[in-house]
C-alpha cells in the first residue's frame, strides 16, 4: 500500500520552492467575488426548498453508516422513508387535496438534495413516491388516487415500479408480461409466460413492497393493445408473497445497497378490472377497449412520458454530487502541499500545480453549466407537470432535453468522483473522505432511467427527423442550421429559431485572431456548428436509406451509429453552455462576473479542445488557432485558482454535507505542526546536519585547500 | 431502478429486422484463429507459473466471499495467506537456501493471477512478501536474511512495509520519522516527531502486523544520513503493541477490504543497532557511518529501487483484471439481444451494434497491448533481479519502463471494468458479475505504488534529460529522434539505436493514401514522431530555465507541466505498440496473424485517433487522412467482431475465474424458452392480434371500399 517514488526528490526539486507562501490559514478565499449572490444562482429557482432539503440532509438520522450490512441498511433506509413522510417536504408532488402541494417542480428538487444524505434514501424515496405513486398519479384516475394514493404517501403501502424485465432493458414496448382480461369474473389475468419476462432490478421488491405497478400487454378480446399499467398486491400482511406472486432478491449491488431490488414473477395472479390506470386506456366491464389517444404508438408513449422525472432528478442529483466532490477535492487541494514541509521554505499546495488545476477545474466550469442548466429543465418540467405548458411539443421538448442532459451529467459525476478521488491520493480511497462511496452508488445512474447511450441515440434521431421530415426540399445547410438553433432555442426559450446565419456568415474573420475565443459568439458558433454540421453529415449519409429494403437501410443506419451519439452529445454539451451564457448575463457584480466568465470561457473552451481534432478537420479552426485553445485554457486555470475555493464555496455544502475528514484543516494543522517542530529544532541547535550539506562543505574545503 | 425509454420501440424498427440471424447458440467461434497459439502468447514467458497460479485461484477457498464485512474480509485473507504458504507458490522469490526459488520474474507472474480469486488476496500476499519480505531482502544483508526472512515466508511473522506517512505520499525523501543511533545502548531510537509523520495506510498495520520494516531518516553523530530501512516488531505475542509503538486502523476503504490498512506511530522505540537493514548502509557499534554508495542521492534511488516490483506487478495484475472484464463483457455482448425476442425474427445481438463494438474492442486491443509490453517488463524485471542484467543503467531503464507502463494499465483497468459494467447495463451493476467489485478494489491500484501522474512526470524527466544532457550542441531534430528511438530501443532491445531517419525522412509520400494506416511502419511513424516532437518542444520550451532563477524556473516547469505528462503516456503507448508489433511478428497461424493484425492495427489507429488533434496540428497528417482514421476503425471494429469471442476465449480463462452469471449461457437459453413461447402462442392459434396490425387493417379495408 505505500507510495513511494524512486526518484522523486531529487526530480522535483526544479519545482520546488516555488514561492515564498505567505501563511494565509486554510482558508485562501480572495474577497472579490459575491459568494452569496453566487449561491443564489446556482440553488437556482427551487433555492428555499432546496435550502430546506438540505437541512434534513444534514440530520445524521438520514445519513448512511458507511460500512453498514446490506440488510442492516436496507432497514435504515426504511426507516428513513417514514421519516421523510413526517417531514412532508416528500409529498409535495401529490394533489393538494389528500395532502400534497401539487408542486412538481419544487417537489423533484427538494427530492435531489437527498443524495447528500445518502444516495440510496434519494433513489429509495424515487422508487415510492417518484415511480411507483407516479405510476399510480399519471397514469391513473380520479377512483385510483382516492384509493390507493394515501396509502403510498403515508408509505403504508411501500411499492415496486415493475416495468423492466429481464429480457428486455430499454426496451419497454417489448415486455413479455400480459394482462388478459376475463369477462367472466371481470379481472385481469396478470401472467410471467417465461423467464426472461420476470420482472428485474426492482426496488421495493425483495423486501419492503407490498403492491406493485405492473406494466404488462394487456388483451381483452384476443386483441393485445399494447403495454398498460396495472396495480397489484403482491404481498399480504405477513410479508409473504401472495397467490401466484413470486420473485428473488437481486442481492448485492455495486452500489445503492440500501434499496431491496428484486425480481418478481407472475402466475394468473387475479386483478379486479378497476386496477388498470385507466387514463391513457380503458376496458369496460364487457371487455371493449378505449383510449383517449387512437394511435397506440402515441399512447404508449405519452403513458412513458409521464414518468420522465426520473431522469430529470437525475440530472440534478448527479450535479450537486460533482459538486460536493469537487468541495472536498479543491478545499484539500487548496491545503495540501506534496513534496515536503521539513525545510524553511514551504512547498507548493496541490492546487497550484498546472497539472492538478487541469484536472479538477475544468470539472467545476462544467458542474456550473450543469447545474444552470439543470435548473432550466427542472423549470420546462414544471411547466409541463403544472399544466402551465404541456402541450405534445412541449412534453417532447422535455423529453428529448431530458435526454439529452441526463447521460451528460450522470457520466460526469462519476468521471468527477473518480478525478476528485484520484487527486487526493490514498486520502481519497479512504471510505470516510466519501468519493468512493458516492462513486459506487452514483454508477447505476448512467444505465437506468434510459441507458446513457440508448438516450443520446433518441436525441440524435430527433433532431435527424426533424432534419429529414421538416426540409426535404430546402439546401441542406440551412436545413441543419435550423435543426439545431431551433432546438436550443424551444429548448431554453420557447420562441422559436434563434438566427445564426449572419454570425455564421463571417465567422471566418470573426474568429481569427486568438483572443477572441475569450467571444462568446464565437463560441457560441464553433458549439452551434459542429451540432449542425454532425446531424446534416449523417443526415446525408443516410438519405439512401428511404430508398433501400429494410436490412440495407438498417445496416446503413449501424454504420452511423457511433458518430450519431457523439452528435447528440455535442448537442447536450451546447445547451449546457447555452445555460451558462445565459445565467452568466444576468449577473451584475463586476468581479463575481468577470471570474464567472472565465469559468465559462473554460467550459466552452473545453468543449472545444475535447472535439479539438473536429474542428481541425472541418477546417473550423486552423492550426495555430487550435494550438491556442490549450495554451488559453492553461491561462484560464491559472487565472480561476485564486477564486477556486470561494467557486465552490457558492455551493452553500457545510459540514454536514461534506463529512469529509479532508475537507477540514486537519492538513493545515498538521504542517503547522510540523514546520513549529522543524523550526523549534533549529532553534535548539541540535539538528542534524544533513549529509549531503556536510559533503558539499567538504567538497568546497577541498577546493579552497 | 427501471430502465424504460420512451420513444425506443418506435425509433429502433430502423435498426432493427437487420439479418436472418442463424442460430449458433451461444458460442459463435469461427475455427479460423488457432486459439492455442494464442493463448500461448498471452500467457507468455512464465506461462506454466501462471497456469498454476490460475489454479490456485480457481479454488472456491480462495476466492472472495462478496459483501462479507469487513473483520470478516480480513479474517479469511489471513487464512488464504496461510494457505498460499502451504502451497508455496509465492515464495519463490525467495533465496533456494531458504526454501525459496530465487526465481524474480516467476514470482511475479503468479502473484499478478492471485487477482482472479481476489484482489485482497493478491495485495495482501503483496504487502507481506513483496515488501515487508523483500525489503528485508533487498535491504537487509545476510544475516537479516537468515533471522528475519524464515517467519516471514512461513508467516509467523506478518510484517507492515512502513514508508509512506501521511504528510508525504509520493514524496519518501522528506518522511519525518527519525531513527537516531545511541552510541551508548548500541541501538537505534525510532521516533516520530509530529503526527505528519504517522506511518500511514500500511497494510498488516491495523490487525496482523507484529513487525514492520520503518523508513527512517538515520541521525548518526549529529548527521542525517537520509532514509533507511529499519526492522522493528511492533506488537507483542497478545496482538498487544508494544510500548512506544500506536496505531489506528484505517477502517472502510473504497475497496481491498480484506487487508487491514492502519497508521503507525512510534515514541522513542529502542531496537538493537543490528536491525539496521544495511546492505546500502551501515553504522558501526561506534557510531560511524558507512555506505557501499558514496552519494546519498544515488543510495536513496538504489534503496527504493529495489522494490519496483510492486509496480511492476500492478501492471500484471491490472492487464488480468481488464481481460477478465472484456470476456464476460464480450460473451454476454455476444448473446444479449437487444429490442425483443417476441417477433419472428431475432434482434441483433448487442455485439452486432457499431457503437458496442466501437466500446469494447479497442479496450480488447490495448488488452493484448498490455499483455505483450507486461510480458517484456516481466523479461526486463527478472534480468536485473536475477543478477543476468543489472547495471546502474539496467535499473534505471526497468525503473523508467515500469513507470511508463504501471499508469496506462492501471487506468485501463478501471476505464474497462467501467465501460464493461456500463455495456451489460443494470446485469452489469450486480456484484455477481465482478465488475463493479474489482473496479472498487483495482481503483486504488492508479496512486499507490507511485501515484500515475507523478510516474507519468518521472518518465517525461527522464526523456528530457537524456534529450537535454546528451546533445546539448547536436540539432534539434537529430536528438529527440534519438531519445525516443533509444528508449524505445533500450526498454525492449537493449541493442542502442533504431534508425528511424529513412523512414522519417520519405513519411510525407508514403503515407499519403488512405491504406497505408494500416502499415506497420507508418503507424510506428506516427506514434514515434509524437513522442519525439512533443519531447523536443518541451525541451526547448525549458532552455531558458537553465539561466533563470530557481522560482522563475520552477514556474516555467510548472507551466509544461500538463504536456510533460502527456508526452509520457504518449511515450508509454508506443511502447505497448511496439510490442503487440514485436509478438505479432512471431505469429505464424495465417488466420491467427491476419486477425491478430486487425487488432494490432485497431490498437495503433485507436492511439492515433485518440491524438487526432495534434497530427492535426502539427501536420503530421491532413484532413482527408485524419477523416479516413475513424472510418478504418469502423471497418476495423466490424471486420474483428466475428472474431471476438476467439480473441477472448484465447485469455484462457475458466469458469472458475469469470463467476459471472451473465457469462454462462443463461441469457441465451431464456431467449430460447422466449422463441418457443411465441412459437407455440402462433401454432395454438390463440395468439392475441395487434391491436396495430388491426388498425393497419381497417385502413385497408376502408380504402377498398
Amino acid at each position: 500500500m505505500a507510495e513511494a517514488v524512486p526518484g522523486t526528490t531529487d526530480e522535483v526539486t526544479e519545482v520546488a520552492n516555488v514561492e515564498e507562501n505567505v501563511d494565509t490559514g486554510p482558508v485562501h478565499i480572495p474577497a472579490s467575488i459575491d459568494i452569496a449572490d453566487l449561491q443564489n444562482r446556482l440553488l437556482g429557482t427551487w433555492a428555499d426548498i432546496r435550502r430546506s432539503s438540505r437541512e434534513l440532509a444534514a440530520r445524521p438520522d438520514m445519513q448512511r453508516i458507511e460500512g453498514q450490512p446490506m440488510e442492516e441498511h436496507r432497514a435504515r433506509v426504511f426507516e428513513q422513508l417514514g421519516k421523510l413522510v413526517e417531514n412532508g417536504q416528500v409529498l409535495r408532488a401529490f394533489p393538494k387535496a389528500l395532502g400534497g402541494g401539487d408542486d412538481a417542480g419544487g417537489n423533484i428538487a427538494g427530492f435531489e438534495e437527498l443524495v447528500l444524505a445518502d444516495p440510496s434514501l434519494q433513489i429509495k424515496s424515487g422508487v415510492q413516491w417518484g415511480l411507483f405513486g407516479a405510476a399510480v398519479l399519471h397514469l391513473g384516475t380520479q377512483k385510483h388516487h382516492e384509493k390507493f394514493l394515501p396509502g403510498i404517501m403515508t408509505l403504508e403501502v411501500p411499492g415496486a415500479f415493475a416495468m423492466t424485465e429481464i429480457g428486455h432493458g430499454s426496451d419497454v414496448a417489448s415486455i413479455g408480461t400480459t394482462a388478459t382480461y376475463d369477462e367472466a369474473t371481470q379481472e385481469f389475468v396478470i401472467n410471467t409466460p417465461f423467464k426472461g419476462a420476470w420482472k428485474e432490478f426492482l426496488g421495493n421488491a425483495a423486501r419492503d413492497g407490498i403492491a406493485a405497478t405492473v406494466f404488462a400487454q394487456l388483451i381483452t378480446k384476443g386483441v393485445n393493445h399494447g403495454v398498460h399499467c396495472f396495480y397489484v398486491p403482491i404481498r399480504d400482511e405477513n410479508g409473504d408473497f401472495l397467490p401466484g406472486v413470486g420473485g428473488e432478491d437481486d442481492g448485492l449491488k455495486g452500489g445503492l445497497n440500501g434499496i431491496d431490488n428484486g425480481r418478481l414473477h407472475f402466475t394468473d395472479v387475479r386483478i379486479p378490472r378497476e386496477n388498470l390506470l385507466n387514463r391513457y386506456g380503458d376496458v369496460a366491464e364487457d371487455g371493449t377497449y378505449s383510449s383517449p389517444i387512437a394511435s397506440p404508438g402515441r399512447r404508449f408513449f405519452t403513458m412513458l412520458g409521464t414518468l420522465v422525472q426520473g431522469r430529470v432528478s437525475l440530472d440534478g442529483a448527479a450535479t450537486t454530487a460533482s459538486a460536493l466532490a469537487l468541495t472536498i477535492a479543491i478545499q484539500y487541494g487548496d491545503q495540501r502541499r506534496q513534496f515536503n514541509a521539513a525545510s524553511e521554505s514551504d512547498e507548493e499546495v496541490l492546487l497550484d500545480y498546472q497539472r492538478h488545476q487541469r484536472r479538477l477545474l475544468p470539472r467545476l466550469a462544467q458542474t456550473y453549466a450543469q447545474t444552470f442548466a439543470h435548473d432550466k429543465l427542472l423549470t420546462q418540467f414544471d411547466d409541463v407537470f403544472s399544466g402551465r405548458r404541456d402541450s405534445d411539443d412541449d412534453r417532447q421538448d422535455l423529453e428529448t432535453l431530458a435526454a439529452a442532459l441526463k447521460p451528460l451529467s450522470t457520466w460526469h459525476a462519476l468521471d468527477t468522483l473518480q478525478e476528485c478521488r484520484e487527486a487526493c491520493g490514498g486520502a481519497g480511497f479512504m471510505n470516510a473522505n466519501r468519493f468512493t462511496s458516492l462513486r459506487a452508488d452514483l454508477d447505476v445512474y448512467v444505465t437506468f432511467e434510459g441507458d446513457n447511450n440508448v438516450l443520446l441515440q433518441l436525441v440524435a434521431k430527433r433532431l435527424l427527423s426533424d432534419y429529414s421530415s421538416k426540409f426535404r426540399k430546402a439546401d441542406a445547410g440551412a436545413l441543419a442550421r435550423y435543426v439545431v438553433s431551433q432546438a436550443a432555442d424551444r429548448a431554453y426559450h420557447g420562441s422559436g429559431l434563434r438566427t445564426l446565419a449572419q454570425t455564421l456568415g463571417d465567422f471566418g474573420s470573426t474568429a481569427r485572431s486568438v483572443g477572441q475565443l475569450r467571444d462568446t459568439a464565437v463560441q457560441r458558433e464553433l458549439l452551434t456548428d459542429r451540432v449542425e454540421t454532425m446531424i446534416e453529415t449523417i443526415g446525408q449519409r443516410l438519405r439512401p436509406a428511404s430508398k433501400m429494403s429494410k436490412v440495407d437501410a438498417a445496416e446503413l443506419f449501424n454504420s452511423q451509429q457511433n458518430e450519431l451519439i457523439e452528435a447528440a452529445r455535442a448537442h447536450g454539451e451546447l445547451l449546457q453552455w447555452e445555460a451558462f451564457t445565459e445565467e452568466l448575463e444576468k449577473v451584475t457584480h463586476d468581479e463575481t462576473k468577470k471570474v464567472l466568465t472565465w469559468l465559462r470561457d473554460l467550459f466552452g473552451l473545453s468543449l472545444i479542445e475535447r472535439h479539438l481534432e473536429w474542428y481541425l478537420m472541418n477546417g473550423r479552426l486552423s492550426s495555430q488557432r487550435a494550438q491556442a485553445v490549450g495554451a488559453y485554457i492553461n491561462r484560464l486555470v491559472a487565472r480561476l485558482r485564486p477564486h477556486a475555493l470561494s467557486l465552490v464555496k457558492a455551493f452553500g455544502f457545510e459540514e454536514a454535507h461534506l463529512r469529509a475528514p479532508i475537507a477540514t484543516s486537519g492538513e493545515y494543522e498538521r504542517q503547522e505542526e510540523a514546520r513549529a517542530y522543524y523550526v523549534a529544532l533549529r532553534e535548539s541547535g541540535e539538528a542534524p546536519v544533513d549529509e549531503k550539506t556536510l559533503r558539499a562543505r567538504e567538497k568546497a574545503a577541498k577546493k579552497k585547500s
